[in-house]
């Protein structure tokens, strides 16, 4: 089969793999039908990622047709289409039964990670019962590949952690696919503001259509003074840090009012500085989470009844055959205005 | 009236002061019993506290006789016992109706800070309905000083925001009066295991009497690996910093597990490393708070009924008169062992 494998920092290439066969009784073996790239995918690229060795196909999200499925799996059978999870759980383990999938002992993010990925033909999924979600045939599949990771990221990490309530005022800061994924879901809530901050036009422009009631471009203005002028000078309860570096952390900092939470859902690679002498008084909170996807089931019922369309994210598509342009777009965002973009795999 | 009153940095005396006098229909005039020294005002001593300027009468904690209400207090009346909050709270605005009293708009920490406080034979307590708790005749006053603002701090600071349940394991950073309020209240949960961490081996003796189940001496083992190996090298479940410096929220950061809680009580005066790269996926919660004293009537009661003894935080008592030597032996805590001095007004 053809699958994109990382071969070392810098380095990737479609290269033929053998199709990968059942290891283990919970295991499904699913035939690739869309995926897409994650912002982690070019993290592990750049070599940040250590768990991630050279030989592995990248890889964690999409949606396929259960090919094969092993002597414990009841719950599929070959032939149903399926959306696959970034977070591979066991659903035994004590995180998995305290519903923190992403620290299951035998999963978590292991997909295109510790373990074979998704941006192949076929991919093995572990656990299959509890890391795969049966999807109706004639589903809009570009949609449900938004909620193999982002969708439910940006709603758990974001909007779940932020405590997003009626009334509430919101800061997002980051408007990537994301940061996107938690302005489509914080809207659930039905928050009183939600205020967009990148510096990033066009971003910022597909946030005003997706909902947001103000942006602020922070290469322009300042975005301390803009959103105390837009909560009368409190601040935000609810800031969503969704890039991942120290500026943008310490811009939540900023922004939060008292008796706020700022939910980090950004991948750090260094430290931030926390000014404690002026928060510890200040009845906050700050959350960090990898994804659970316990969220999912509940997304997939949004996305049925059209309250909302992740589809909307994606902006480019293209096959499996020229994965290395999905990248090349993907990776020069700013220029080709990429959010999503979905692979096509048969 | 005498009270000890802050003259500038490092100035203080016992003065010769006019009675305070109703000053709005919501206030009440108390009479002191008994007050105590707050870490806090040592902060203040040493110039850390700008809000409290230079002729303050100091101290936010105490119990009196209720001596004079204004026109619109009807919940009390002269000869009443009262506990004083730390916390003057009006009950009306936008905070107190959330039980965020410590940001009440016209309250929050202003004794002994922004008005004149509680070291004195007569006080002036604002919003007296909210700010004051009824006590029965022939209580322990001692230990109904301790609920002004330490027990409770300990409590909702420490273990309602680190979510301390039945079976967590518990780390407390900080074994001064604070982390013990905080060790006693996390007991009410029926935690598994709460070790204590402080370099002071009194201290850290006193914690083992008040119910911690193994102390560590910082001075003298890496609490690090120790912690680690009394949690199967998960970390705890609930962190409670309780001294208020980078190295001892840095040393919470080492110490919580996934889906754990860091609830911050210490009070800081410099910003600390937040070490973003090992916790962004660590699914956990940073708490900061000022105590809202919402928990004082629960927490009266854990008192009348024996549930906890808070005079055990008792080492040492004086009378006003000599309240500079309560001052002496308070702010030399490691040589004089103290914990929490009652000062004896009438």
């Amino acid at each position: 089969m053809k699958a994109l494998v990382y071969h070392g920092p810098g380095k990737k290439s479609l290269d033929e793999r053998p199709i990968p066969k059942l290891a283990a009784p919970g295991d499904a073996i699913v035939k690739m039908t869309r995926t897409t790239i994650c912002g982690t995918d070019l993290h592990i690229l750049k070599g940040d990622v250590p768990t991630c060795e050279p030989g592995r196909i990248l890889g964690h999200e999409g949606v396929g047709i259960v090919q094969e499925v092993g002597a414990a799996v009841s719950a599929f059978k070959p032939g149903d289409r399926v959306l696959i999870s970034c977070i591979s759980s066991c659903g035994k383990c004590d995180y998995c039964r305290r519903g923190i999938y992403s620290h299951c002992t035998t999963g978590g993010w292991i997909l295109g990670n510790k373990i074979d990925g998704t941006q192949a033909e076929f991919v093995r999924i572990p656990h299959a019962e509890t890391s795969l979600y049966p999807i109706p045939a004639g589903a809009d599949e570009d949609a449900l590949v938004m909620l193999s990771d982002i969708l439910p990221t940006g709603f758990e990490c974001g909007v779940l952690n932020g405590k997003v309530q009626p009334g509430s005022t919101v800061a997002i800061v980051g408007a990537g696919p994301i940061g996107l994924a938690a302005l489509l879901t914080a809207q659930f809530y039905s928050p009183a503001q939600i205020v967009m901050i990148d510096h990033d036009a066009n971003r910022l422009e597909v946030a005003k259509r997706f909902g947001a009631t103000a942006c602020i471009n922070n290469g322009h203005a300042d975005p301390v003074a803009a959103v105390m002028a837009l909560t009368e000078q409190t601040g935000v309860d609810c800031a969503i840090e969704a890039v991942g570096i120290p500026a943008t952390f310490e811009l939540c900092e900023a922004l939060i009012a008292p008796g706020g939470v700022i939910a980090n859902v950004g991948v750090h690679g260094v430290k931030a500085d926390l000014y404690l002498e002026k928060l510890w008084d200040r009845n906050i909170a700050i959350t960090t989470r990898l994804v659970d996807t316990v969220s999912t089931p509940m997304l997939l019922k949004t996305v049925r009844s059209g309250r909302i369309d992740p589809a909307r994210l994606v902006t480019h598509r293209f096959h499996l055959d020229d994965v290395a342009g999905a990248y090349d777009t993907f990776g020069r965002a700013a220029e080709t205005h990429a959010l999503k973009v979905i692979i096509e795999v048969s």
